[in-house]
């Protein structure tokens, strides 16, 4: 018999017991912030209608999604034929889209507004490359029916104490708003379709700096005059001089209010800052745009905007909506850094037992009532070489360990 | 613009926040068992290669896969291409598969024996029916590396553990093995190599009767003198009898140590009992199989078996394994029959403000303190009638609430 490959497909990963306890701690914190601040837990399938998530504002995702073949009679090759043809069903790759599907679906069911919150994995045929992957864990919170800036100003507090409880500070959250960023744009001339693929550009000044900004607008096409001084007077704007630019005080406003109001629930353990070099990638969104970013990891660990206009494709009525989501996988893998390879845990015990003489009943009785003490017990029968054995148990994590019929209590593995 | 289907695709769901509260309570009451029982969660993918899952003893459920297509040039379908033509990924169909993958891949980094734990949705592409999900959570714990008996009895006694934890009690779990099945098939005179198919037609005793699985074994063209012998003996069995009939005495008391040790543990709360009309039918078990039957739904809420051929298909040696799943769809069926539409809950509290005159940062800075006190708390701006907002919060739920400003301490709202 021939022996198969045992390594998972390309993009996707095994995780191993002690990172998956370090998820499972993680996601309770998270999760237990946002069950006390009223969000309430939702599902929808990893499977959706593959015109739904075709016809979609993803961007660059619309290029990324698994798609599932027909079945039955239903699936009939022809030469050229499409993947439209041949498949009916994709895989996910936010939980946005199938949020607003699923509201449209159950609205009636649901309180108004609706603090939805949902976790899963989203999957995406991504080139894979260091910490990305084709199968990753998203954790959402949204508000909709909720025109704000209350509404921002409880997600952005709710998910900065939820990124505390799983153990991360002095973290910064990022804030911008697409509503100013369309409107100093047109203030310089360009037109309004413009704007998205100005945005667009700009959401590269991290990679190709303020010349590669300029270089690549005026490749496009636009006015270098007005490219010089719309880049000059980005580069060193304040909510202040935006609002005379723009004269849209009322947005500034807001913004302000989101900021302060954040800044005074903080208590110092992290900050709120304006910052418009932000962008933010997805085409819908329509408001507030934020991000938290955190140490002096090239990445964001969390991200989030305001999007009222989606909602709307599903029902008759629009909708405001805005959310936040935690880049689960990005915060495991600074954990992970952090944690794993640390000490043996002192909750975890190993009682060792003999198989051939000792009653096993009674065995699996003992190990119930260390299990009501709070320990979690391995079996392990013992062999000739038990000192050995417990230094083994340490090494593998076991704090504790306890020889049955020898001891009385638990004692350490670390002696 | 066009309004699209919200409705989630056929066979799937949406699932909503009530039940999403039994989900996660349930979920957690199992893993705390299980955690405390030594098991050690681990993840594997959701996507498989799909040679894998195409070459595996999946018996029906291979005809299910879903299949995914390649991407790019890779994708280049012809006239009567074939479904492994134009894909090379696949859904999982079960936990095991990717189990016994994840061990050959992994087993360096893993204690032996191993005690896995794992949890996570599974896709079949089924003809839809009540009750009957193309997307389905298992929660499986499995032991690698321990030839049993000692094994079967910490998975059933730990499985039923984890029932008890999540509500059931007075269930019964049945027991049979595939050696003495074998046997028994055996020394009525059929040959070896039939005992599979023989099995698949008594898996069907329940649907089709006695008389029903005596037609189907004749219209096999077995011969009917030995399969009236065969059935009427297998009718009225014990563990005893078939120890005559198959010689097989060491089997036979191995099973009845797993019956009574199990027994001894249960305190009454449960029973295991030997059930010779017990098959399960996947293909690769090899010795004990069980299940646990509860009240008198048609179904099992929890089934497994020994595999002791599994994962050698993966690495160069034979590992023995054996496993026991909980159906997670089918107890949340019967909880939500149960608990769904109960009382409101009393930690869950509305907070009414004033929107317009009362300070938002004060308001937050409240509700986090009631959070502190262990409530889950959602704001809600009051409206002129404050009574109904306060009916209507009863009836979605809410067992408390607080009006800011006003009240110093949380109060029900069934008043």
């Amino acid at each position: 018999m021939s022996v198969k490959r045992a390594n998972p497909i390309r993009g996707t990963r095994d995780i191993l017991p002690d990172e998956m306890d370090i998820r499972r701690r993680t996601e309770r914190a998270i999760l237990d912030v946002y069950n006390r601040a009223g969000f309430r837990e939702i599902e929808t399938p990893a499977l959706e209608d593959l015109d739904l998530l075709l016809g979609s504002d993803g961007g660059e995702n619309l290029k990324m999604i698994y798609s599932i073949t027909k079945r039955g009679d239903k699936f009939a090759p022809k030469q050229d034929s499409t993947v439209r043809d041949l498949c009916d069903t994709g895989l996910r790759f936010d939980l946005t889209l199938p949020l607003s599907r699923y509201f449209a679906n159950n609205k009636d069911k649901l309180e108004m507004p609706f603090k939805a919150l949902q976790t899963g994995n989203v999957f995406r045929a991504e080139r894979p490359q260091k910490g990305r992957f084709r199968s990753f864990r998203q954790c959402d919170i949204d508000i909709i029916g909720d025109a704000g800036p209350e509404a921002e100003i409880e997600l952005i507090h709710t998910t900065a104490q939820a990124l505390e409880n799983a153990g991360f500070t002095d973290f910064t959250v990022k804030i911008n708003d697409r509503r100013l960023l369309n409107a100093f744009i047109t203030a310089f001339g360009f037109a309004p379709e413009d704007t998205q693929s100005i945005c667009i550009v700009l959401d590269k000044l991290d990679k190709i700096g303020h010349d590669g900004v300029i270089a690549e607008l005026i490749e496009k096409g636009y006015d270098e005059e007005k490219v010089h001084k719309f880049t000059q007077a980005a580069e060193h704007v304040t909510l202040d001089t935006i609002a005379e630019v723009t004269k849209d005080t009322k947005t500034v406003d807001e913004l302000k209010r989101i900021i302060d109001t954040v800044s005074a629930l903080s208590g110092g353990n992290y900050h709120i800052v304006f910052d418009f070099s932000l962008i933010r990638g997805m085409g819908y969104y329509t408001g507030p745009v934020f991000e938290v970013s955190w140490g002096d990891v090239g990445y964001s660990i969390a991200g989030g905007g305001r999007y009222d206009n989606m909602i709307g494709k599903f029902s008759k009525e629009s909708v405001p909506a805005v959310g936040f989501s935690i880049g689960f996988e990005r915060i495991i893998g600074i954990l992970c850094d952090e944690l794993l390879d640390s000490e043996p845990d002192n909750t975890r015990l190993m009682l060792f037992y003999n198989r051939v003489s000792d009653d096993f009943t009674q065995v699996l009785k003992k190990a119930d009532s260390l299990r009501m003490d709070g320990y979690s017990v391995t079996l392990a029968p013992a062999k000739k070489k038990l000192g050995k054995q417990i230094h083994q148990a340490n090494e593998a994590g076991y704090g504790a360990f306890l020889v049955y019929g020898r001891d009385d209590s638990p004692r350490s593995t670390a002696e």
